[in-house]
């Protein structure tokens, strides 16, 4: 599988030649809705067209399903899911939280991922035999934390104000349990779980692109993702995310089916 | 004022020598409060103690003030003021938005300062003669933006939580204001600030130590500081930086006095 690794360091170079350049450059944005903020850059459509094009390249017949250019040979049983940009507020703010998200379906579920983070020259790898943290000429693999209580665990959300009013009241009552709840993290905090340095993570309303590329990080790692219902998680929606099976189960108790 | 620029580079590196080898790598947590959770890791006193070192070896005469060990010669006219670790929570969580701060006032005001971040190898200057990002070889000079209205502002806090129950609501009624509020940011968020990415940061009961050493950056960079009565920040509080002084007159509105 390290043909997979070198595949996905490949991606994430010619991406990073796209973001990186604009990054903290004052790019337009542009807004998707017309209405709201839902920032997209030149760089976001420049990164994917250069995955897009590596992909189909060295896998013609696979799927591409990406965030700025929709779905390429639905039918196949392998699917490229990207997000070129995860975390775009972060990346008009200047914050390097913001990462670069690709994942391999087989079969519909997630077996390889990356997540590059190119300011800081991180790149998060999950190719099927284990998760790995590579930075210049370091490397190492990655594993997640033991902690089983949710009042020792760390917990990251990109923003409260993402939940529902019907899920907000059990957001916060999870909240107020564990050890510290950080914001502002975007597709960051789950490489930080798969690195062992927060617990858990939750966050509502995700698109399949915002999570497929992290769920091989997560999971070969030793971590749990899951749809608030505690199904596979490669559909997005509400998603919770925990360093082990048992502090999995104890928070997903308090958004159970939300 | 090179020199100054050139002591400042000497701190970054002898706390990094500290902070970066201790990054990521499960340093022990003391508990300082005994009750809730601030941590206060052995990086962060070790890299006082090599800022303190440095200083009183170059200016024997001039008082320190630090978070870890407290104040020095606090009747000189000149002062430094460390916080070798701001945004400890960051620190323990894995995530680089986390600065080592030092500032130097003279007759009660800050005249210099630095903000360092040695995993992102970024390092934020001002001498009195302006301010400066420096990253490995390259560095440029910083502007802050010249966003006026609320409704184009980009503003950031660590955690709407940190408000009291009286300075919620007005927060809350800016918050709704601005174009997009961002979390979890430290003192990153007014690195990013003087940088011109974002436009405003809002929080509430800062000490000396947190915003000392960032005051020249934002001050020099075009910004302005103050606390919610308008006044220096110099003695911490509840701490208002806008791009300008139109948008901070603004934003002040919202929390004078609060």
């Amino acid at each position: 599988m390290s043909e997979m690794l070198e595949f996905m360091r490949r991606l994430a170079a010619a991406a990073a030649g796209e973001t990186l350049p604009r990054f903290r450059r004052g790019s337009a944005v542009v807004n998707k809705l017309g209405s709201g903020f839902d920032p997209v850059t030149e760089a976001d459509r420049e990164a994917e067209r250069a995955i897009r094009a590596l992909i189909g390249e060295a896998f013609p017949e696979d799927g591409i399903l990406g965030e700025e250019f929709g779905l390429t040979n639905g039918e196949a049983a392998r699917q490229w899911v990207i997000d070129p940009i995860d975390g775009t507020r972060a990346f008009i703010s200047g914050i390097p939280l913001w990462g670069t998200l690709v994942g391999l379906t087989s079969g519909g579920r997630a077996v390889a991922g990356m997540m590059a983070q190119p300011f800081t020259g991180e790149l998060y790898l999950a190719d099927g035999d284990g998760a790995f943290l590579e930075r210049g000429e370091e490397g190492h693999r990655l594993s997640t934390s033991s902690v089983e209580e949710l009042s020792q665990a760390t917990m990251c959300t990109t923003t409260p104000a993402l939940f529902s009013s019907t899920q907000r009241p059990s957001y916060d009552r999870l909240e107020q349990e564990v050890r510290l709840p950080r914001y502002g993290t975007d597709c960051y905090a789950y490489a930080m779980l798969a690195s062992g340095h927060i617990d858990l993570v939750v966050e509502p309303g995700l698109n399949p692109y915002d999570i497929v590329g992290l769920i091989p990080i997560i999971e070969q790692a030793g971590g749990v993702v899951t749809t608030f219902s505690g199904e596979r998680a490669e559909s997005g929606g509400n998603i919770i995310a925990a360093a082990n099976a048992t502090l999995h189960e104890k928070a997903l108790a308090y958004v159970a089916g939300l």
